[in-house]
């Protein structure tokens, strides 16, 4: 009678995908699977015996293809659940949610927070005191701003918003690239390097602007990819 | 009030070390620190205010080397914990541990239990419900036992004695090469792919011994290093 909760990692892309379930009632959600990893992700559900019922994308993403076109072939029940922003990829989500819209995996609630500025339509989800924040919160850093409608104003205020969770929620990433799992709201507001609580705005814009990134390797084939939940990766 | 509990990755040798600190008195250690992480493991204890205590190794790997030895440069008053067994180490280890040993951080116990099999000395270290399983017991699967001590016999013993461990127990390897970072007691008697429950002695050993694996790239680099605890890799 707890709830499952397990981070998974995929290495090319650094991607974490998140397992939420209630272990009683056996509903299970998974939040952003990686297409490479899908036959891990079934074999855990499988062992697990668990019935997924939510297959939920924190955004699009420019760095890797999601599983949940293929994953929903295996459990045609799931509903595949993105932020209302993406209009891109209305077609093909069952879910389009906001600001707190609740989500429920048997006795638990994963509530849904909008956190926008790493793209138009990014989403945090919150379950217990786990927060999933997508790419606009990373351990120590933010994500970047400058494609698929990101805006450095819009994260800021994002964050300012996960910052006023209590300093106890864990902070889950979609993300790391040093080998960190977890962090907490409490440590994130004190040693985030982009947007640490003592910062203000334009120091935040001047950081992110200072950021100097090439482009997703796989851009130009994840983000159509993305934007039909992962359904041309099958065809591939 | 509580525990501080990371699991932490280093992507080329798939090894999770793992940081145990509590909170209010920030007594900490760490288990199997990795020579390349140091930045990143000293930037965390920094941040995080703790005080090193213990430096705790599972085994001598063959695949990485320890940052034991500089570690404590920086924290000379750590002490460098090794299984009793791994008589190479003496001379650098501070503690030589067997079974039942308990290491106190603050209000926190951890507990050593003997797990020959992998190599002649490897420890698992227990701290409430988490198992720090080492090259003994990994997710779905167990450390080979071809080289340094191995023994196919004493990794069965080994990991029967952990199976008596209540189900719950979370199981945290010393690695995962398929982005699987937590298990439990439980699932592994279900589901491991070389001695779940249902499996006999025998059964282990013809699946240890099918295993098809080269060395380690870094064996014979990375066990004279980690028998003087890393000071070899200070040097280089």
């Amino acid at each position: 009678m707890s709830l499952i909760f397990k981070q998974l990692f995929e290495r090319e892309s650094c991607t974490f995908t998140y397992l939420i379930a209630d272990s009683e009632t056996k509903e299970a959600a998974i939040v952003d699977p990686v297409d490479i990893m899908i036959e891990r992700d079934i074999a855990l559900l499988k062992e697990l015996e668990l019935d997924l019922k939510f297959i939920i994308e924190t955004h699009i993403h420019a760095d890797h293809i999601t599983s949940a076109c293929p994953l929903k072939k295996y459990y045609p029940k799931a509903r595949i659940v993105i932020g209302m922003e993406n209009i891109d990829a209305e077609a093909c989500s069952d879910i389009m949610v906001s600001e707190g819209h609740i989500l429920n995996i048997g006795k638990f609630e994963i509530t849904t927070i909008e956190t926008p500025g790493h793209t138009v339509g990014c989403m945090s989800y919150l379950v217990e005191n786990k927060l999933l924040t997508g790419d606009a919160l990373f351990i120590r850093s933010t994500g970047r701003c400058d494609f698929q409608g990101g805006s450095a104003e819009s994260l800021y205020a994002s964050i300012q918003k996960l910052f006023k969770l209590p300093d106890s929620t864990e902070v889950y990433p979609a993300h790391d690239y040093n080998g960190l799992s977890v962090s907490t709201i409490g440590e994130e507001k004190k040693f985030n390097s982009m947007i640490r609580e003592s910062f203000d705005q334009e120091t935040f814009i001047e950081n992110v602007n200072s950021l100097d990134l090439g482009l997703p390797k796989k851009i130009k084939v994840a983000v159509p990819a993305n934007q039909s939940c992962g359904l041309i990766a099958e065809k591939v």
